[in-house]
């Protein structure tokens, strides 16, 4: 009998990325190159680049830095053969905070001066925890994760700033303990939870309505756990209404070549 | 100016014990040696070390072993110059689960079918959670931690058996969520917690009335945090009635040469 082999996740994130970059999968990635690390886009003159810069280093939970191109070189190198104009599925484009085309490559609009952010994101660490042998809520009922606008003020630098945004999970106690530890060993992406228990003490009036992706349930004996969520840069960021901005379009992440574990603190 | 130089860790963890081997020191250890690992002890028969041995590798979080003597041996050269018969501050003597003793040497109780058990022990914890900036509420009330008996059971090896004891911590959850990063690293003394908030879902009926230790204080928008406890194996070995038994005086440990860093899991 012969067996089927299996490309590396290396190979499988690498042949991924050539379909994108062929413009023959313009979808979401979740479930895409298991056990490598997918991230979070954004990209904006280098003007705006110091400032936003300082904003991750200064919020490393919301804005977890994992790789940053030189102004108008669209590689990133650090990451795989990456050309941040094509290796995206799909885009967001805004000019002065307002959202104005969604290409799924960015030759009519990459510039000299442009710089390119990559973020470490949160489908990673669901994988983490997975692996770890813990159920996700809302994986198992096929909805995004929830996210919410909380109280805790980002620390701002130049023109950004804003509330943290947060994604949550429901856990037993046990379990958000696992996932707790599961995650301090993963702080490029997002690290250890900001919050658990009681949405009102960081602002959230009503878990059945997140201001972003879908409401899951919160069983009698569990808790919801709030983890800092990359979609906080993209808010401060349009809030700040640069000239130029362009980020992925939600669930269409970056699929790089480095492995969950490159990043991993153990 | 001339200033004073202070003793290394080990040198004060050495000078320590050799005060309570020539019967100098017969008072609680807390505050002794910082940065040292302290103990509990346990010295039953060869014929119940087996069974221990096992009931400690299986309940990891409640029995973490640290080091095990050679049976009539009362050295532990892996844990420093110890001689276990004279290097605990006080001793209690359990003859079928009665207290007969508190002897502060083991001159008349040692006997050559003799093995002697040391678990590491939450005063390492509490310091190693102090290191982290973190504010221990029963150290500011100078109070002993509270203990209770839970509806978790521990799992069975020959004669011990019985519920797992825990210690209660209050915490925000933002420093629960610490507390657990900070004890995830030190497997050796117990690891993280096993629950956190409510009592009733571990059998815990009234956090004001521990079964061990002394009540604190759970301020508003604080948890209860709940870590596995060396009362654990006092408790269990005192239910199994062995024909004999000695343990530390509770808070009365056993220091030894090895650095809190040196068990920790980084």
């Amino acid at each position: 009998m012969v067996e089927a082999t299996r490309p590396t996740p290396l190979a499988e994130a690498q042949a991924f990325r050539m379909k994108v970059r062929r413009g023959e999968h313009a979808r979401h990635t979740a479930g895409q190159a298991p056990g490598m690390v997918q991230g979070n886009v954004a990209i904006m003159t280098a003007d705006d680049a110091a400032d936003f810069l300082r904003f991750c280093l200064r919020n490393p939970k919301s804005c977890p830095l994992i790789g940053m191109s030189e102004p108008g070189d669209p590689r990133l190198p650090e990451l795989g053969d990456i050309d941040i104009r094509t290796d995206v599925p799909a885009y967001r484009v805004f000019e002065h905070g307002e959202l104005v085309a969604e290409p799924t490559d960015l030759s009519n609009w990459w510039r000299k001066d442009l710089v390119a952010f990559v973020l470490g994101c949160s489908l990673s660490f669901d994988e983490a925890l997975q692996d770890a042998g813990l159920r996700l809520r809302h994986v198992e009922l096929d909805r995004e994760v929830p996210m919410y606008r909380t109280s805790i003020e980002t620390a701002p630098a130049g023109p950004f700033r804003g509330p943290m945004v947060v994604s949550m999970r429901p856990f037993l106690p046990k379990d958000a303990i696992r996932a707790i530890e599961v995650t301090s060993r993963h702080p490029r992406m997002h690290g250890a939870p900001v919050h658990f228990g009681d949405p009102g003490a960081i602002g959230i009036a009503d878990l059945a309505r997140p201001d972003y992706g879908q409401p899951t349930v919160v069983e009698p004996g569990e808790v919801p756990v709030f983890w800092a969520c990359g979609v906080t840069p993209q808010a401060v960021v349009a809030a700040s209404r640069p000239a130029l901005c362009i980020t992925h379009k939600p669930g269409h992440m970056l699929v790089t070549d480095r492995r969950i574990g490159d990043f991993a603190a153990f």
